[in-house]
Formats: structure tokens, sequence, C-alpha cells
């Protein structure tokens, strides 16, 4: 097995495109690059080939983190991915370089990043939930990543409220993501203050003033996740849950971690801040091509 | 390592303590017998002790399925069992014999059972869902059963509802166990008939006869389980997931199959009836004790 040294990471969202090249180290070697998601496939497709163009004569393989559900052989894109541009899983990732080409998706690259190089290092029974306008979900069990018997395993659209009361992207009502999700926040700052113009922004701004009612709605969207925290804990007994994403850094950790320890079950877990923000995906995405790349050990 | 070939395996639940002589893949080539659980833990112990003496001279170990959860080690008993006599999770289990004691959860045990020498043979990704008077779960992935840091994982007890409408066992609202379980069963018939002695038995009764109100008190209460099975799925991914207890023989598991995989947003799942009821602890149990005496290794 060829050992990577360098490998050209790209991390794909439904609005953004970020890449750099990392070390086998998970260390980022490069400035991390952004650009605005194409509205096609194939003009997102010209712009992976534009980048790995760029950097193919240096680098050992080329990673992607991405939306979507990935399959088990990390080469194509089964599922998921609704915000990206219509053809986007179609795209034949293997064929975009002649170095070896690894596909994951970002929720699952985000916690990998955090056992191998974050805030979940030294432990084996991972959660992290990905708190952006979607819900990311990425667990790893006895230090083995969970992919489920297609890959796809790790999806937040589950009933956690009877009756129908928010219908979720994915179509069903009341699933996990539509109550802890950023673009849940805003649903309950419009219920909470009964006006469609508030925003999650609104709710965000009014808690670091104080405002009671900002506070309240932040509380009641809070709980939802703590909520997920308990579900996730009595399921899985893990060591740590992490979050991560945009919503992550307005938790209270320390509430949150002792309130739910008090409803779980099992033994007690750790609730903490994921490590990188914005570049887990690239830095996860790395590792685990790595990680495939040398033979696909448990750990 | 001594290879077993014969274990006296024990199912260990707060109304009945069975136990039979269990081969190396799986049979039961005794009698299984059963006594009442009794009342304390001092007499529990005598009881195991009693029967390990009438069996020791002709056995290769002592195997327990238990209520509770059980440490990674397979020695003691952490948590759980609120139904067993104060002082049982006590009992020094490794002491009872000077053959080597195995312990494991009974709904670990149920789905280790299946997968080796049952429904879910053939499949290396399995939910089992044991729904009696509480809710037994347990889970395989890769070929590896679900245990976490503590050996604790695979509990039910989370929300499920908003709001405070129905206390658990374990004492918060609204866990998944108090709308899938028998119990839950019986709480929904009586919300619906809304009359306090109606139990389980009268909807099931009932709804063989066709009465319109039991058959919509099951169906809400199945509701529940076909909910269940969609979490499972997409936390999961899973090939398969097993309904066991006594509680599975009256699911429709077409309907339930049907509109679960509708729900879900990873690959289709198999919804299927255990193969093993009142047996599942006491193979599983006996097979699992083979597996750890055998090095533990991951499939």
């Amino acid at each position: 097995m060829k050992k990577l040294n360098r490998i050209l990471a790209f991390d794909v969202g439904g609005t953004k495109i970020a890449h750099a090249i990392v070390s086998r180290e998970g260390k980022i070697i490069t400035p991390v690059e952004k650009a605005m998601t194409p509205p096609t496939a194939a003009a997102t497709e010209a712009l992976f080939r534009q980048v790995i163009a760029q950097y193919e004569r240096e680098i050992d393989a080329v990673a992607f983190s991405t939306a979507g559900a990935v399959d088990n052989q990390n080469k194509k894109i089964i599922g998921g991915g609704g915000n990206m541009p219509i053809g986007y899983m179609d795209i034949d990732f293997p064929a975009l370089s002649d170095k070896p080409v690894f596909l994951e998706n970002d929720a699952n690259c985000a916690v990998w990043a955090e056992y191998k190089v974050g805030n979940a290092k030294g432990f084996e029974n991972i959660v992290m939930l990905t708190l952006g306008t979607g819900v990311g979900l990425g667990i790893i069990v006895d230090g083995v990543l969970l992919k489920g018997k297609s890959g796809a395993a790790g999806e937040t659209h589950f009933r956690v409220r009877h009756g129908n009361h928010r219908r979720c992207a994915c179509g069903n009502y009341d699933c996990m993501e539509i109550y802890t999700s950023g673009k849940a926040l805003n649903i309950e700052a419009k219920e909470v203050y009964q006006d469609d113009k508030v925003t999650s922004y609104d709710v965000i701004e009014g808690m670091k003033k104080g405002d009671k009612r900002a506070v309240h709605t932040f509380e009641n969207w809070q709980n939802y996740v703590a909520d997920a925290a308990v579900t996730f804990a009595d399921i899985f007994d893990p060591d740590i849950i992490l979050l991560g994403g945009s919503m992550a850094q307005f938790i209270d950790y320390g509430k949150v971690e002792k309130e739910a320890n008090q409803k779980i079950v099992v033994s007690p877990f750790i609730l903490r801040q994921a490590r990188f923000e914005n570049n887990a995906g690239i830095i996860g995405a790395a590792l685990r091509c790595v990680w495939a790349a040398e033979g696909r050990q448990r750990s």
C-alpha cells in the first residue's frame, strides 16, 4: 500500500466548496480556499477538475467531505444531499483524478477528525452532532465509524414529537432535525415571538443582551438538543458527545451536560464543543482517506 | 483456549428464571426448566447455586442472560434491572461456579441468538426490539454487538413525545419504552376506552374479533412501534429489524415494514418477527459465552 502524505481535500456543501492540502497527520498545509457552490452539477464537476489539475502533481490522493450519504466503498453518493445541484450525486468522483479519490459524508468526516486529532481524541465511543442549517450525525463505536449496511447510517429524520407540528425537509413531520438545527431555532423564534420576520439571528443577539423572550426561545431549542443528547447517550453509551456546526458555540455545555446526565440510564458522558469548526470536513476527509488507503483496519 | 461444548445457560427476568444446557452451536439439549424469581437476592443466588451444583460436572461454563446492563468484561451488572430483587445486581456471579461464568444483558443475548442461529442469520447490521413488559434493545453493527463505553448501550429511555404525558418506570416522561412496550398498550387502551379496567388483553381479544375500538387502540400502539423502527433504521441503516417478546406476534409486519420504509432516508430494511420467543436469552447467552471464551474476536 502506498503511504499517502499529501491529500487534496474538499468540503462540499450546499453553499460553499472549500479545499486545501492536508498532511497524513491531519494538518492543513495550504490556505483553505473557498468558492460558492455552482448552481449546476456540470459546473461543480468543472470546479473540482480545475482545482485537481492545479495540484495533481504534488498530491497523493483526493478526498471529498460531502453532503449526502456515501457508499461503503467511498466511491459514490447514494442518497441525501438535497441542497446540492441536481445531478451532483451522479458525478463520477473516481474519474476526477488519476490519483486515488475518496468520498465520505461530511458528518462522518467531522466525527473522524475529532476522533483522530480533535476534542474526542483518546475516546473510542463518540457521537457528534453538527448543528447547521440541517443536522449531521457521525458516530464512532469502539473506534469504528458507524456506516450501516449501505453507508447511509447516521440520519436524524425520525420522530421526536407526537402529532404533525413541523414539516421537515425530508417530507416527514417532527424529525429530530427540525427541532435541533439552525433552521429549528428560526422556527422556534417565529413560534415564540408570534412574528414571521424574527430569525435565529435576532434570538442570538437578544440572548447576548439578556432579553427574556430571546433567552426563553433559545432554551426551548436547547432543550431539544439536550433531548437529542439523551437519545444518543442511551442508545450508544458513548464516552463523549460533541456538538459542532454554526450553532454549537451558543450552547450552555455545563447545563446541558448536567441535565442530560440526570436523565440517562447508562453511565455519564462528557458533552463538549467540537474543535474544528469550519475545517472538520477537510481534515476528516483527508484522515479517513489515509485510513482507507492503508487497509481499512478496525482499531 | 478451552473449547466450550456444554453451557448451562440461565435467563433471569423479574418474573421467571429459566435454565437449560445449550450446545456450542446454540442447540438446547436439556428441557428448559423454569422457576418463579425469588423475592430476595439471597434466595435468587441460592437458586443459582443449587442448579449449578446439579449440573457442574457435565458443563464447561455457566452463562446468564439477565435484566440490567452488564459490564464489558461480562462479570457484573452495572445498572438497570429495576424489576429484580434488591441486591440482585450485587451478586458475585463469577464466584457462583469454578467453571467460567459469563453474564450478558437479555436484549443483547436475544439479538446475538438471532444473529448467529435465528432470523437475522446472514446479516451483519441488525436491530432487535424485545417488546415485553418493558422494551429491550439489542444492536449488531458490522457483526459486532454494540456495548458502548461501559456495556450499557441499547436503552430506549429517551423522549419520543413533547410535553409530559406518560411517566416511564425510569422516572422520565415519554420515553420510547412507555410508548412501545406491553405496558404501553395497556396505557393506550385505558386512554382510548376511557376505562381504567381495560387491559392490553382486552385489546388483543377485541382485535381478533374485529372490534373497531380495539383495532384503533392497537394501531395507535403499532404506529409507535413503526416510529421506533424508523428511528433505528435512520440511525443504524440496518439490514433487518427484528421484533421479539410477547407483543411481537400481534404486529402487522407487512404494513409496518412498508410504512416505515417510506419514511426513512437510508436504504430499505427488512422487518421480521424474531425466531426464538422464550428461549432467545438462553441460546444467546450460551453462544455469546462461547464467543467470549474463544477470544472475543470481531467478526
